[in-house]
């Protein structure tokens, strides 16, 4: 509890937009980069729905039983309209959270700024570094969100509905691609034959698939979270393949194209930050009140905004202190 | 077809990356404004599969039909490994896309620069000017995306599917608030029972939701896209509403948001492409080898860079000419 409690606060220190604990978070960062290189960083995605929630509440809680120490972040892509979390299934997570060897935490992407990956990334790093040795990053992935969790994670595991053709449409190639490891979630009752048919066609798909930077591709198990059936076969080869691409190498190359992706998201960051300045922020509001009354097209707008952020040179240039 | 061709190169020109295209795509953006206020934008999302190009392709030749000029922008979240255009769906709104009074392109989403909404806000504006008077943005919605399909129509039509509970759960609240009208697809044959007890149950959800800033709830359809039934039905209650939130002065207000936040994403972007500057990218390179070699983490990377920016003065500050 002691570890979690202040684990939670660190995160709360990464994650505030105050330019006076931006140094504190960074420093900490600093330190805990070498500490987090033990860890094993597994990415979990697939549409709403599909069982990511209760599938690592039993992984998590299989893992905790073997010995491990287990982080579950989150990425919940908040209603921008409710500015609340919408993750109201992490009950689903409510054995896995309450264990003393376990860390759930949602991370709520905020808007423009930063968004999905930048704090999670961070927050991993913490994680990894206060002793959690098994940290799952999960995602949506329809959209965007696919193409950052191979950027966030180790490994990654794309969790699928048995069922007609649709589900399988609806895979975007992309998301295909970035997998290392597939597995169709609910097969169970009425669903067993459908569930091995989704597969067999799934591993025909695969097949025609260039293979990923590990040289193979994608296994794809069936299971049912629910049922806690096959869930320990899945979580075996995770952490299987994960040594067998450790060993070559590989996860050692991802994780440094990992720390140049993450550089560039800070230096984004950084100019964004510009823009969270008191005079821009006024300035911007004024210009807003133009705009509004269809005096001024958002083009010229944009334009004066940037032309007075250049003629102030009070105006920190790239930093948001 | 000279009208499309035309248009189709207006476009190419404001998604052009070059500095010397801007001020001539700035300019025509300006003279397109005031020109863009008479069509209806309409937002149309829902996950992969659930039919929104078919839907599209049927709802589109009636309205060409009734004598209007239609325009879809799809919005295609590209395979970032692959680099290429997933929409091989596309072949979907065939008869659509080859109609003379039509114009369908999808708006390919370039990774970090840009996102989504602006290519696809300017591209919108050129059809209106051009005389198209139905744009439909089609986009995936989940995720981030529908936050910002409601930024970028008039109103916004869900697309969904019958079937399970599943389906109804994976709908995240803030898609639900952002939708004026849902409708749910594939009710036929088979499905006709299942697509009206999704139908009620919807209803229901919906009931516990605040009303939209129309001051009222999103209307549910059920329809067929491939077997064109109730489609006709759809697109009628589509123009209505549409007529009746102009007459209320929703539109008028929602389009002033639009601007404002167009403003804003501009401001971002021209911040973003100070990276563009040869200098900086060289720099950046430089530095990235630091980072991929483990000499240095991406946090003192990142301030690097953003020290070499602010001291070197010959960088433009927050233009990207």
């Amino acid at each position: 509890v002691c570890v979690r409690a202040g684990l939670a606060k660190a995160i709360t220190l990464i994650e505030s937009e105050l330019p006076s604990d931006k140094p504190f978070a960074d420093a900490l960062l600093g330190k805990c980069i070498p500490c987090s290189e033990g860890a094993i960083f597994i990415g979990v995605t697939g549409v709403p729905g599909v069982g990511k929630s209760t599938l690592l509440n039993v992984m998590g809680m299989e893992l905790i039983h073997a010995g491990h120490r287990v982080a579950v972040l989150a990425i919940d892509p908040s209603s921008a309209r409710t500015k609340g979390s919408i993750m109201g299934d992490k009950t689903r997570m409510d054995e896995l959270s309450q264990h003393p060897n376990a860390f759930v935490r949602p991370s709520p992407t905020s808007g423009i700024l930063g968004g999905v990956s930048r704090r999670t990334r961070e927050a991993c790093i913490l994680c990894a570094a206060a002793g959690y040795d098994h940290i799952f990053i999960e995602t949506v992935g329809v959209g965007q969100n696919e193409l950052e969790i191979d950027q966030l994670a180790d490994i990654t595991l794309l969790l699928l509905l048995a069922g007609a053709g649709d589900e399988l449409q609806g895979i975007k190639r992309g998301i295909m691609e970035a997998a290392d490891v597939m597995a169709i979630n609910k097969v169970d009752g009425e669903n067993l034959r459908t569930g091995s048919q989704a597969a067999a066609q799934l591993r025909n798909a695969l097949a025609l698939l260039p293979p990923r930077d590990s040289g193979s591709r994608a296994q794809v198990f069936t299971c049912s979270a629910l049922e806690k059936e096959q869930v320990q076969a899945l979580t075996d080869h995770l952490q299987l393949l994960h040594a067998n691409l450790h060993e070559k190498g590989v996860i050692a190359a991802r994780r440094k194209k990992r720390m140049v992706n993450w550089m560039a998201q800070r230096i984004h960051d950084s100019l964004l930050a510009q823009l969270n300045n008191v005079k821009v922020r006024e300035h911007i509001t004024e210009i807003e009140q133009h705009v509004f009354a269809g005096q001024l097209n958002p083009i010229n707008a944009a334009d004066q905004v940037l032309e007075f952020m250049r003629t102030n040179p009070e105006i920190p240039r790239a930093e948001p202190e």
